[in-house]
């Protein structure tokens, strides 16, 4: 009897990973996801940051510097995408896509951030089967945080949580570039 | 003449700091504001972070363990102010505003966070005419953020920066509590 007694309270402290997305045109998507895993290591957890497209020198790389159980990885070049998607672009995504697949897998992370995953399906530079995919395979302890403006209605709908940042005024609109430290 | 070029150097090189607001019903208003935290640390840039109404023992209070040139300091009791506040919670917003507009007049930080603001606000413990006064006359350098749902339209007005984070789905609404390391 105690060791039934045992198992059902273990199954009620494991604790279930929510999916998480941050998505519009305003500025504070990736900024949250940033915020959320500060909050997450605080908490004692540990947090891997994929950044899609992204493969800027971006001042929150430092992070991993201060933060203990942060790893942030990018997986795209070191300029934006115009236009047109070049095939490396679409085989770098693609690699950080499996990628991020193991990482979820081996559950050597509590939170898992796709950076900008919604930008890469927009860019077609992964399939959105393969995405949805990972949100419904993924552990059940797994917190995923996807962010990135232009979410399809099929993430939307598999996500327990979706927040739409709506820009009301961005300084961009004066003229204002993004700044080191503030923006990136 | 080398005396005036050097003044001129100086002038260009200084950087604005502008006013963000992070508002809505959504979740990641304060998480963004934690992300531009330790982006602005990462940076090298000092911030406060004063938290209005919360008094809780949040996970990221941990942050300023992990992070230099980070100080986050409650200006609020222990519990949720539910209905109507007590002369209790409108005396610890009253100073806590005080001590921040100090804050910001000293310029020893970079980026000051007026955390829940907002709420604060909208519970009438403080007077909107001085938010507007500490916006109106912050140093020019330093990076104002503003936080809390129910933001008067005129913060709006005078703000740089203003995203409304937009609830389209929430695990609040299904049943799910907020978690340490996740929500707090």
């Amino acid at each position: 009897m105690s060791y039934g007694y045992k198992i059902y309270v273990a199954e009620v402290e494991m604790e279930t990973g929510y999916v998480q997305i941050y998505t519009g045109n305003g500025k504070g998507k990736t900024t949250a996801a940033l915020g959320l895993s500060l909050r997450a290591i605080c908490a004692g957890k540990k947090v891997y940051i994929g950044q899609f497209i992204k493969g800027m020198d971006y001042a929150e790389l430092k992070a991993m510097d201060y933060l203990p159980g942060l790893v942030i990885k990018q997986y795209g070049r070191d300029c934006f995408i115009k236009n047109k998607p070049t095939k490396e672009d679409i085989e770098m995504a693609e690699a950080g896509l499996r990628e991020i697949k193991q990482i979820i897998d081996s559950e050597e992370y509590d939170v898992v951030v796709l950076d900008e995953i919604n930008v890469s399906l927009f860019f077609n530079l992964i399939k959105l089967e393969d995405v949805i995919e990972i949100v419904k395979s993924k552990p059940k302890a797994i917190e995923l945080v996807l962010t990135g403006r232009y979410v399809p209605d099929e993430l939307i709908e598999i996500a327990d949580l979706v927040t739409e940042m709506k820009e009301i005024k961005h300084y961009y609109n004066e003229g204002v570039e993004a700044r080191s430290g503030i923006e990136f």
